[in-house]
Order: C-alpha cells, then sequence, then structure tokens
C-alpha cells in the first residue's frame, strides 16, 4: 500500500513517525519546501511526492480551506482513499461531494495535538491511546473507512469512532470548541497578573489552552457556528443561574444549583451502548 | 514548639504529617472521635488533644462557621498563635475581630488540595511546592507571621505569600471560585453523555473539578460572593462577545476577539513586583 501525507505540520508530521513506527513506508509532500526536506533528511518520509497518482492511501494534513483548495487542484488514482483531518467535518463533506470524485473520501479527526505546532514538535507517539474519529455519510465507501481504521490501529490510536460529520460537529463544538473559547474568555480579567502564590490546578486548567492559534481556531468555530453558539449560550445560563442564587445569599439555591452540576457530572455515560449513532470500536 | 492542629480532614491530616515528616511532633484534636484515634494509631499525631491551653500554635483546620465557633468555644493560651485555613479571609477576619481575644490570629490558605477529602486521602507531601497564604490587618502581629511561616516551610511550602485579607479575596475569587464555578455549569448540557472518543485534555481541565462538595464551596462562595459574582459577569461578558462575532459570521472580528485573549495570556505577569499589596517570599 503506497501511503502519502500531504501537509507536514504537527499532525501530518506526526502521522508519517507513527506509520514509518509500525513499519510502512510513507512519502510526503509540503507546500514549504524546506519542510519537505527536513523530513526527509529526518528520516520522517521516504520520499518526497511529486504528484498523487501513484498514492493508494493520501491523508491530508491541512486546516479546512487547504484542504479543499489541495484536493479540488491535484489529481488522485481511481479509487484511491483521499482522508482529511480537519476538525469540522460537516462543512468539509459539503465541500468535498460538491463535485464527482474518483476517489473515496474518509472524514477523519485525529483527537490529539499540542499547544505547539509544525514538524518540529512532531512525535511518533502523538495519538498513543487517543481516539479516531471517522465520519460517514451515505457516499462513504465502507472498505476504505476499514483500511483508514487499520491503519489509525497501526499509528497507536486506543480506538475508531464512527459517526456522521452532524453528529460530530454536535459533539466537538461542545467537548473542544467550547473549553478553547471559555479558556479564551476565562483570562480577560485584570486579576490575571500577579497571581502567583494564587493559583492551582484548576486556575492552569482553565487558562492552559487560552492562547492557541486564533486563525487556526477561528475558521473552526465559523464552520461549526450554530451549535458552538448554542453551547455558548447554554453555559452563559448556567453561569448566570449560578450568579443570580449568589447574588441572592441563598445557601440552599446555590447548593441545589450546584448539587445538580456534580450529579449530572457523577453520573455520566460515556459508553457508546447510549448512541445508535455513534460506533466505538477499541483496539486494545 | 508545642503544636496542635484541630479538624482532620485531608488538609489538617496532611498538616500533621508534613510537620511530622520535618521532625515536630504534633498533637490532633477531631470532633469525631474515630478520625482522631486513627490519626493516632497510624502515627500521623502524637496525642489526642482534649484542650488547648498547654499549645504555641493551634492550626484550626475546619470549615468557615465551624472555625469560628471552634474558636470561641474553646480556650488558648496567653500569646498563642491561632491560624485557620480557610479559603475566604475577610469574612472570618471579621468574625475573629468581634471580640478581644488572648491569643494571635494569622489567617492562612494553603493552595493545595484535592478532589478528594478525609484523613484517609492525606498525605505528608500535600504542600510540596505549593502556596501558603498568610493575610495581615492592622491587627496582626508580625513575630506570629513569622513563626507560621517558618512552619510552612517546614511542611515543604514553596513560598509563602503575604496580603491583606480584601486582596486575598479577590484574587481567590478569580483564580480559584470562578474556575469552579465555571467546571460546575460546564458540565450542565445533554452532550455530556455519550463523549467517549471525543474528548482530549481540554475537556479533562473543564470538567475536572465540577463535582466537588457542593456544601463546602457554596459557603467560600457566599463568604466572597461580590467579587465572584463581578468575575462570573466579566467572563459571561468576554463570552458574549465572542458569541456575538461567530453568530455574525466576522471572521476578521473573531480572529482579533480570540487575539486579545491570547495576548493578554502571553504577557501575563506573574511577578510580585507589580503588586505592592502583596509580598512573595520564596523558599527556594
Amino acid at each position: 500500500m503506497n501511503i502519502c501525507v500531504a501537509g507536514l505540520g504537527i499532525i501530518g508530521g506526526s502521522m508519517c513517525m507513527a506509520l514509518k513506527r509500525a513499519g510502512l513506508p510513507v512519502w510526503g509532500w509540503n507546500r514549504t519546501k524546506k519542510v519537505a526536506d527536513y523530513a526527509l533528511h529526518n528520516g520522517i518520509i521516504d520520499g518526497i511526492a511529486r504528484d498523487f497518482v501513484a498514492f493508494d492511501v493520501v491523508f491530508v494534513a491541512l486546516p479546512p480551506e487547504a484542504t479543499v483548495e489541495f484536493i479540488n487542484n491535484h489529481a488522485f488514482k481511481e479509487g484511491a482513499i483521499v482522508a482529511d483531518i480537519c476538525g469540522v467535518k460537516v462543512w468539509i463533506e459539503e465541500e468535498i461531494y460538491k463535485r464527482p470524485r474518483n476517489f473515496r473520501y474518509v472524514g477523519c479527526h485525529p483527537m490529539a495535538g499540542k499547544e505547539v505546532s509544525t514538524i518540529y514538535n512532531a512525535c511518533a507517539d502523538l495519538f498513543d491511546n487517543a481516539s479516531m474519529i471517522i465520519t460517514y455519510s451515505g457516499a462513504t465507501d465502507f472498505a476504505a473507512v476499514n483500511t483508514v481504521s487499520g491503519l489509525s490501529q497501526k499509528m497507536g490510536f486506543a480506538r475508531v469512532v464512527e459517526c456522521t460529520a452532524a453528529a460530530h460537529d454536535k459533539k466537538i463544538a461542545y467537548t473542544s470548541q467550547l473549553a478553547h473559547i471559555v479558556s479564551n474568555a476565562y483570562v480577560k480579567n485584570d486579576e490575571l497578573d500577579g497571581c502567583l502564590g494564587f493559583t492551582g490546578g484548576s486556575f492552569q486548567d482553565m487558562t492552559r489552552i487560552a492562547g492557541v492559534d486564533e486563525r487556526v481556531w477561528s475558521s473552526l468555530y465559523l464552520k461549526n457556528s450554530q451549535n458552538l453558539t448554542e453551547d455558548i449560550s447554554r453555559l452563559i445560563s448556567s453561569l448566570e443561574q449560578l450568579r443570580a442564587e449568589i447574588a441572592k445569599g441563598d445557601k440552599e439555591g446555590l447548593e441545589k444549583c450546584l448539587r445538580e452540576g456534580r450529579k449530572i457530572f457523577e453520573s455520566r455515560r460515556e459508553e457508546r451502548t447510549l448512541w445508535g449513532d455513534i460506533t466505538v470500536t477499541e483496539f486494545k
């Protein structure tokens, strides 16, 4: 199987390293030649791709717009698998299926990352114990999904989660995008300065991702704006409720409100059994 | 120096263990005899106190109301140091100074904890590398502060931060109480269920403290309600701003808003030099 990764940033670079760790040869492509040369000279890839018609699988590890542009402007082998790794799936699926394709598209979202970017921070174990989300629609070829699932296992992922692009976007708005929004909003407070000695783990947790790249994340937020604005509204409403109880000085009402949150949290269900539209395959 | 810790929960128990680790004998007291017996039989304390007039230093490691009740209902040696560990300081200071005292009061707030409680989860290294906040007022005896500061160093604290009770409450509303409020509000979303495979570190960070004891925290929130409601309002306003940019679909406006947060975060200053009213003493 001839594999190529297009876009050698932290995700693409780590995919190459993880595939090579599993003994698979992998070629790479990058817009900036310097990065591709670095990857080749450091054994992260086995060769630099000039075109893509020779590959059975092409992982496109680029931002959403660049992914679509890349796919539209290149030719692929008939029946090849082309998989993206974007953090929003409805938007990209719509873009892909705007025209007939000779390849089999598989939408992916590796649930791993770092607060830093570029191939210089890539590592072979980035996906170890993480989840690979694979999205499907009526147009999806399930043999292609199985191939990508098998490659995900080889990359070190602990599980593959399969669902529709819409289910993905709804969940991810809550579990990831909202968290990034909160962190960015949390630091906008005059008390941020001079905190030495007043912070514990909870403060570190709230603020860790406040400084992520605004170009990357604004693009993701805007492509999932309905889900995300609903989640922000839901959070604001819960905060307003707590603020009202505190302002009233109503210990019983405040305790009740906090208890609700604790009970919801303690009785949460992670398992797939509740979710007919989400399939989880554990590799270990 | 005869030391006693009154209230053998996770903080009080850990204080005993940390003091004994440093070679200091320490006596303990607990409302429930079973817990005091456990501490004695497991070498966490050297004896069970029946009264407190023999002690030079008494750490009261109880919730706010219980702390005031304990101090009002017991006799202490003339000039003894009595130090509390409550997470709000203006309220407790006012309660303490409502009547003349024959002891020297020192307000403390050890910035360490766990998501679990009770002496069974106590450990000798709970305070290692943490901060001990000590609050002062016009009535504070600075020799007593120095003694508590020295004992904090022996317990493993990395630094002592000294400030007024008001400065403490303002900072702590933002760095700790608001974080707990956000976490509790964050989980109130139908998407919490079935998250397996859709979560990374950012989701764990946001929700980790959602299930803390509502009785403990509601009491703290209500004793610091003005600072805390202001911080909640500040956060809501930042969230509303981000929501508006997302809803408008304005990439430039959204990027600008996110960039503001990133810049604020990246240029934050932790150092004490900015803060004349907060003194930090590093032990290492």
